[in-house]
């Protein structure tokens, strides 16, 4: 039996202030239907930069504080509560970062990612930056024991691109991502791993165009660059392009997207807007005859079980896209290196053993 | 062999300047992969209005006149052009007012509704307010020989609406629509027909709330009225519809649509808007889950075999949105009734015959 | 507080042997995750017609005696085990007769209607024919307060029949349902409610034709009939129907299927069959260019959903198919009205208050 | 202007016997609707070895002689047709075997592959083995001006292999393909290119099996190795496979694909079969709740649109596949080299220049 101590190192939002703190909390216990998990790995998400901030998104989304934060992780069971069935001490897991409340309409349905009662780890409730982590077993994932721990802590995003790209197929189709940040740097892995015949991707930061190339796009630009539509267009035959994944959240993004886009395309919108945007319905959505998914979460599990396939097969490697290992106490390296501006870490993984 | 005359009568703008005539012209010649046909109905649609008042969305879209306007009608073939298989002089039939090329990439991979090089009859080409019309045979349709000429001829804005509507599944569904126009009116038959469990109607008219009714709504609103919302949030056990089909073209529609739609539902936008429209992608697409779905035209020929099938059934009963029937001769009365205030007639059907 | 009784009736296979006994036995206590239910209706099954006759499917299927026979019914939560949220004491409801295990990776993808470890109620567990019944609340739906118990408690075959018919659209399409059993005739209101433009159904009991014809059929055929494949043909403009549901089981019904089924058609399978059966798969099945459905179970929830929606509303009226209603003390009544021939009754519920 | 000679070399049926000739023939003229094309490649499919064998197949279905031969080709348009848009002297295409009609049901609806009317090229109508064929121009497709001609000649067999494959997505998916013949080959680069996670063949020929690995196979097996079922479940955790593509027309391969696929899978079934196969529908259908689609021909033109993108960008390298390249005259050799057995040649593409 696993003999757990009572305190545990954990990275939290202290009150309503920027910055982040290590300090010492109790190690969670697991309620019915919730697995105790020992954290490996958790890595930072641009969510939890904007925590560390504390800007104005921060201070209306967050409700209370202590909290602590983070919501991508890897670990190890360590106890498996009451009434959860499927999982034993030792399994190497992930969860899913959406807490589902399981009885609503839409987790009835298979839409339990955008539940009505829907929490977010780390930020509705205790989140995974920490030794441990409690959360419930309907949303955990069973990684392949082989999977080194910083991929299996990166999935939620991962998972993210995935559904985004993936919500209709794009083998033998033209992509266009627009954003260079994580989600989007992802989403060229994806596509490329599922066949893909063009992607070009659009961003604003040099080095993540770098990194960009090396997941497999046939084509970068800078967002301000001169020609980049016509460019574009020349590389679809001129119809435009079959599939955007806007992941930029700005106005400027979403209206190169629906120029680029061919008639009778799709389009993602995964990327927030900070305000409303002003679109032109009529000529770029109903005359082009394009569909356009909202897109948040990932499909429980239908998104972690190819996720966990291409993973595991080898198919898409992610590894370009994590720029940085760090020790957990080197956190605030961490955050530091991601407020970086130009921006050129991508994902940075914080290893707990 | 059916002997032609040289002349027939056609309701043409003649210049760039208000109103229609009714002259006499040339009967046209079926060219290459053509086919004539003499028309039997013929109904008038809201561009219709648009261009017999010259407004400013007409004078900027009609490039060359003198035009024959019109592009809703049943009839008969008269000559099978060259080039042409599958139609027989005698064939009773209509046409898709969507003129399509049949050769760009939309056309071969099944979206010809939106054809990159789209011709609309009776806006870039001679239409069917005439005696006699010829149209490319790949865009025309066998009508049942026993349905009336009168639904045969409004198919086109019917079918509108049935691809508006079934563009998912609505069985079992709840279903809003957002304007009274005519297609907002087909839609509540086309929904009622097809299982939708609840099905409400936002218009600002009182006469076609009462045919909304007539065509199965379960609730009518009045756009203005107070607390419409919460109303209709009651009647969907507080979750919000499954389904919203936006044919007002109006920000207030489209606005009330999106508060009104469930979280994971779904959106067909067919009402066009004058400007470009303020949304807010974050909260009401992005982390509702839904998908919206750019609407024009109907499905070559999907649409119309499960349209024919409809109405041969029986399953669609469209006569209360038949609100006249004048002979074609009376046009200037039919005009007339569309553009009283406030809006009493819906669809006006003419006889050739 | 509800005070339970210890015992309670209920009708139990006692052995390996013919026939049912009403017996005095222990309430069910609820497990983690369950919930205690009072059956008001429940309803016979073909299913439980084998297990009375103790049939060599039976035979071979029941692993242990003494059980508890049913599977299908509707009451109300008299209590809530632990870990449960999202029911109440008191909630009207009715379970899904598949018991799923909630983290294989059927369940965990969406297909919990085929988990890898699925229990049938009243089958590998003990069932409904009886005062109280504790199932899992992950498969338990909850009914509409003014729904009739007698319509609540057929919602398993009912959702099957909707499952069948709806798994790909049917609106403005012909369907051909081929067997006469309540699923079948189920089916015919589905589909007719939902818009299928021709409805046919063969079978070969007069009375349940008859079923058929008030359920909404367009045309009802005895499968022995000659002529009855020109004749189906020619309802459909001599192409075949766009729809089959394979209800019977048989290899003929297959075969008439298969030769009525449109190229480019699709056909579900739902009836069982005793042994294997020869296809012709390259003629029947490839050069016409199907698709072939396997149908078990409802999918969980989105069936149900849809399901509940169309019986509040009033859209499908199920009437007709509740042949019989008797008291759970008159169950012997019931399976001898329904071992009958020619089959006659359709759906006998028993009333437990 | 192109100067066409009076006289052309063609591989003939010349009457109801075994073998084909070479001989001299009279340069097609295009009909109307049709473009007329000087063929620069042409490949050997299976179905011309029944002819030239002329087994019982071809003498049942060769309906009159003679009969110039063959199906898959690349070539340039030398003349075009009277009605036809979309094409110019010049162009590089290839037609699909499939002619269809363009006017019943099945064309209407996006059916075409399956056209009521269905004709095939070198079957029912003159083919390409030859220096001219003349086609419909609605059901020819212009290749990348780059492409090798003798990749454009083989998207007959690799769009087979695209539209059965990908009828459902398999990215992160594991894929079996059973059957080693051309279309299975082509099969496993398809499913590699589109990220399916892992991907097995089951085949009878030790150099096929050795082109599937080529291709990207992760496993080959010969069909009668001991353990194969076993083994194959081992590779996918004991679930089964997500995707059968049943290529082998063998009562055996089908049951072993049915065997293998896991609950809720998909089986696309392509290999036609000699003879009625016995299958258990109960078990291996409805239980498992599997889709079964019948495969035949290619979507017009979906499957081309895709495959165009997929070869145009190197994403999919057919090269193993094409096994010999042989001048047009030795086209007895080419014959004789896909005779020989154990089965080597795979894709055999005679040169007309």
């Amino acid at each position: 039996m696993i003999v757990l101590p009572e305190k545990m190192k954990a990275i939290v939002k202290t009150g309503p202030h920027s910055g982040l703190e290590m300090t010492s909390v109790e190690v969670p216990s697991e309620k019915h239907g919730e697995i105790l998990i020992k954290v490996r790995t958790t890595s930072i998400c641009g969510t939890d930069l904007h925590i560390y901030r504390w800007n104005s998104w921060a201070q209306n989304r967050i409700k209370t504080t202590p909290l602590i934060t983070g919501h991508e992780f890897a670990g190890d069971v360590v106890k498996v509560g009451e009434g959860v069935s499927g999982f034993s001490v030792g399994d190497y897991v992930t969860a899913d970062s959406h807490i589902f409340c399981g009885h609503c309409l839409q987790c009835r349905i298979g839409q339990q990612h955008i539940c009505s009662n829907l929490k977010i780890l780390g930020i509705d409730i205790n989140g995974c930056f920490a030794e441990y982590v409690s959360v419930p077993a309907r949303g955990v994932w069973k990684n392949d024991i082989n999977m080194p721990p910083e991929f299996a802590s990166v999935q939620d995003p991962l998972g993210n691109a995935l559904y985004c790209t993936l919500v209709e197929p794009v083998t033998g189709k033209s992509v266009l991502i627009i954003g260079d940040g994580p989600i989007g740097l992802f989403s060229v892995g994806v596509a490329r791993a599922s066949g893909a015949s063009w992607i070009g991707l659009i961003g604003h930061n040099k080095p993540r165009l770098d990194v960009a190339k090396k997941m497999g796009a046939d084509a970068v630009f800078h967002g301000d660059e001169e020609g980049l539509e016509s460019s574009i267009m020349g590389r679809t035959e001129g119809t435009g392009v079959d599939v955007v994944l806007e992941m930029s959240g700005s106005a400027k993004g979403l209206e190169q997207g629906l120029n680029l886009l061919r008639k009778g395309g799709r389009l993602s919108a995964f990327g927030l807007f900070s305000n409303p945007v002003t679109v032109d319905i009529t000529n770029q959505i109903i005359f082009k005859g394009i569909i356009i998914y909202g897109i948040n979460g990932r499909i429980l599990f239908d998104t972690w079980y190819r996720m966990h396939n291409l993973l595991k097969s080898g198919r898409l490697d992610i590894s370009p896209i994590i720029s940085h290992k760090l020790p957990f106490d080197d956190f605030e390296k961490g955050f530091e290196l991601l407020l970086q501006r130009p921006k050129k870490a991508v994902k940075v993984v914080l290893y707990l053993e």
